[in-house]
Formats: C-alpha cells, structure tokens, sequence
C-alpha cells in the first residue's frame, strides 16, 4: 500500500472533520479516540437519556436541518429540565442517505453549534453512518444533579396541585400548521413545534413531588405521574394556560391542545401552598408557571372538567411514537 | 377522559414493559423515569462511545435479532475494550418499521440478556420509535477506567511494535459467507461476523502506547494509528494471525483480510521489549496477541511486505459506513 493511509481517508471521516469536530468538548478527546471520558462536576452525579428522531415521523423531511438538530437536542435536553439536570453533553449517532447534500450536514452542525453556546453543551462522540431509509437521529444526552436530588416521575400526592410552565398546545398546532390544516399569520406556533423550549435551570428541586415532560401530549404524561403515584387527576380545561396564538387559532382545538405532543414544557405535582412561591421564583427566571388541577386519590386516572365542574369528553390520549 | 388513562397505553409503552424493563439496572429508576441516574464507581471517570447499526448496512435484514442485538452491543463494548476501560451499562434507541413482529423484538431483548449476563452491564435507558425504514439502532455504552489510564489512539512511536489480538480478516470472510460469495463448512466465519468478541478486561494500560479496535479493515486502523502519531509503519503478511476457517477459505484473499472490516480484535502499538510479557499475560486470559510489524518513521503511511521484505500492493484500503 504505497499512498498515505491519510490521503486515502473515506468519506465518513471527511464528514466528522468537517462538521461534528468542530463541536466537540474536552472530554471528546477531540473525536479522534474510540470513545470519550467524562467525569462528574465535584460532587454531582450524572443524569443520562437517549431520544431518537425519525425523518417523517418525528419531523417532516423539508424542515429546516438546523432546526431539525436544535429540536433534537432539545428533546434530550427537556429529559434534563424533568429530572431538575443540568445539562453537561451528548453523544450523537446520525443515519442518513448517502445523496443527502453536504448542505444539509453544514445546516445541522449549525444548529447543534448555535445550541451548544445557548445551552453549554458539547459533543462528546457519536457516530455517522449511511441508510437506504429516512435520516434517522440518536442523541444520549449527559447531565448533572446533585445526590438525591433528581426529580422523579413518580412521587405525585392526593391533594398536591397540577402546574405546567409556559403554554400548553402549541406543539400539535404547530404540527398543524406545518401540515396545511391551521392558519398561523406570525408562524409562532409552527416556530414552536420546530424548535421546543427545554425548560432548564427551574428551582424545582426540594418542592415539587414529580414532574415530567410534556412530549406525548398532556394528558397522557398526567396520566403517567397518576399511574406511578397510583393516584387520579382532575384538570380544568379553562386553566390551561394557552399562547395567544393557540387562543387565535380557534375553539374546537381542545382535543388536540390536551391530546397532542410535542410541547416540552413541564408538569409539575406540587404540594399545596407551595405554588405561589414557586411560581414567582420561575416567574423571576422568565417562566410562567400556571396551576390547572389537582391530584385525587384512588386510581381514576385524568379527569378533565369544565369552570363547572363538569367532566368533559376528549377523544384524543396523547400520542405513541410507535 | 373516563376511562384510566393506565388503561389507554399505546404500544410504545406496552413494548417497553413486556421486552426492555426485565433489562434495566439499579440507575435506569426502573426506565419509569426520563432519565438514569450514573454514578461512576469510586476512583473511576466514565468513558462514553456511541455506535449505530442499520438493517442492510451493518448487517442483513434476515440475520437472527438475538445476534443483532449482541452485536451492537459488542461493537460499541469494543470501543471500550480499545480504551482499557471496563462495561458498566449502556443506553439504547430502537426505530423499526410498525409491522416488525414482537418476536424480533422478544429475540432482539433476548440477545441483549444473554450478554448483559456475560459482560456485565445493563440497560440505562433509551427510546423507541416507528421508522418507514429499515431497522435503524442506536447504542451508547457508558464504562469506566482509573484517571488518565485511559489508552489514547494517539501514542504510537517509530519503533513500536504492531500487534493485535486473536485472528484477523474473519468479519469480512464471514460477511462473504453470509451473502453467499464463500464456503464455510463450520460456520465459524459467519459467526465471527454476526457475533465478534469485544477483547475486553487485557493488561494493556501502562504497557503499549496505543490503541484502536479493527472495526473498519486492519490497514485503515492501523493507518488512524499513523496518522495520529505522525508516524508510519510496516506489516509482515505472512505473520497477520489467521483463523483456521480463515486459511481454509484458500489464498487470493489477503485484500479481504487486510482490508475488510468488523473483526473487532485489538490493533496495539506496544513499546519494543514488552510484547512477550504482554503476550504471555493476554494469552493467561485465553486471548492470543501476535506481533505483525513495526512502527516506522515519517508519514509514509502502511506499508505491506511479504517474507523478503517487498512490498505487496493491496487493492482495498478498508471500510467506510457511509
């Protein structure tokens, strides 16, 4: 083999040089090991979670790539914001066609870089391989909590109240929007479906007794925290708080605000007295936080009721990715 | 909302408690959670690689699931084998088209028990999803080693010997096999490629000076090592280690060997003076080590040389996934 194994190099390893190693952090040892060291901060432990993105089933193929990997990036990071994490770094595989542009890869890689600076993460390793099938993305994401204090899915009490930040819905409108089958003059909500919010850095720790993310649609991560605490819950629709541009889009939509996903704000069981406090504190971090219900005893699952206390019908659960 | 929502749960939820929560180990929280909490043992730092396999890439759609699934396993436990660092469990995420039977599945958690048995780790956590592709996985191992024992790719000196662990050139023959384009009367070869052996727990930190397991061809591995030492080296044909299966599959075949990837053995630059001891303490594990060559100086690359030291030319410099 006359030539320098160097001058011989394949393509995947163009690709990694040009766009992922660039991005990547100390401990990724520069990409050019087969895998990456990471120790705790002092005296944390470390918080770990892997979501995968399909081409066509959790995003549609002509959104834009950088996009696309800030969302991807910000799924993992809402797996964080739920457990009270902070965030550290990822790993990162990504399945693609072997025609998918240059452009494309040059567009993902931004919007990793652009996260990377707005969150404080960096890539640790991964992997890049060709598919005959859609692009298909994997991202584990690390983080960081201090002993004892991660906050668990189960753990939600009778009597403690339902909160949830920001504003519910906008995720599946957005989808809506994105599909051709809602209006949205300012591209608010459609903004909101593309590229979520991980709500990080929420004093939650030692006040809530669970969360959990909203990334199957709201009643069904509710109905999670009642299964696991072996509890019921009661919401009333009236409190969910909305963005202005979910209010615009209509009435008749509660079906889907209720039952649709991808908003990755967080659900929080609260022990009464607490929320006020809590609020104003998230409040001061520029996150409104908003009481919509309460947990019941017994196993009833999710209840959702009108200012009457009515129960009213929803046709739609929530949303399986499989 | 009458009905409990514990009744309504989609399928997604439903795969993941029949197949992959029997897998989860004490940080996973049972996979209840959004995430698993990693603590590294006392003394330790984490080391991190991720690695991904595609249906028809990686390996045949028809090949059984058990051995698919101890094979993504195991080539993401080699990363951690050419790092001197020891399993501790891994993450993983599953895309697989909506009409995959719950027998690949139920075989695909089966391989996967077999080997956490074996090796030692279990499941942290991960995600499913639908894909109109072929089956795409995902897999990130999480091990540990001491403080700076880590073994680096970068390292090798002018000077060093090249060494590798067991047999060379079995994955691409076995790959040969699989489609039909080689005999195999044992079926060792196909075995060595669905199922390769992570040549984890050696007594290689302190001795050799680098490390890289042979995952994309020996010559394209050996020529990372070069190239991120600055550095060339030489390989003698006749000493690379063969398979009995190997031999018998006939001559005309070093291009293969040299070239083809997924043997998954140990490629080492170990200092000149200590290979024997190493060699009589690997060969203690059961595992051969062979001494092939030397690390040269310069940035001449890999050269090949028969027994009188002439340069042979090999047509196939190795392996890209993408």
């Amino acid at each position: 083999m006359g030539d320098p194994a160097a001058a011989g190099l394949p393509s995947e390893f163009d690709l990694i040089g040009r766009h992922f190693r660039p991005l990547a952090g100390p401990g990724a040892l520069d990409l050019e090991d087969d895998a990456a060291i990471v120790v705790p901060p002092p005296g944390r432990v470390l918080v770990m979670a892997a979501d995968a993105m399909v081409a066509g089933v959790h995003y549609l193929p002509d959104d834009p790539a950088d996009g696309v990997a800030r969302k991807l990036l910000r799924v993992n990071l809402s797996d964080l914001a739920a457990m009270g994490a902070a965030p550290l770094g990822y790993l990162l595989t990504v399945s693609a066609p072997t025609d998918t542009p240059d452009g494309w890869f040059a567009a993902f890689a931004a919007g990793l870089a652009a996260d990377q600076a707005e969150f404080g993460v960096t890539l640790l390793g991964g992997d890049t391989t060709s598919t005959p099938g859609p692009v298909t993305l994997s991202l584990t994401i690390i983080g960081h909590v201090a002993p004892g204090a991660a906050i668990r899915r189960r753990g939600a009490k009778p009597g403690d109240e339902v909160w949830v930040t920001g504003t519910i819905g906008d995720g599946a409108l957005g989808l809506a929007v994105s599909l051709g089958r809602l209006e949205d003059a300012t591209g608010y909500l459609r903004g909101r479906y593309r590229v979520p919010t991980p709500r990080l850095g929420l004093p939650l720790a030692g006040v809530v007794s669970a969360a959990i993310d909203v990334s199957d649609g709201l009643l069904q991560d509710l109905g999670h925290l009642c299964r696991l605490a072996g509890c019921g819950a009661e919401i009333e629709a009236g409190l969910v708080p909305l963005s202005e541009s979910a209010r615009a889009a209509g009435p008749g939509l509660l079906a889907d605000i209720l039952g649709g996903g991808d908003d990755y704000e967080l659900l929080l069981a609260v022990p009464e007295g607490r929320g006020a406090a809590l609020a104003a504190d998230c409040a001061a971090l520029g996150v409104p936080l908003t009481r919509i219900g309460r947990f019941t005893g017994g196993g009833a699952g999710v209840r959702v009721v009108d200012a009457a206390h009515e129960t009213l019908t929803i046709a739609r659960h929530g949303w399986s990715h499989f």
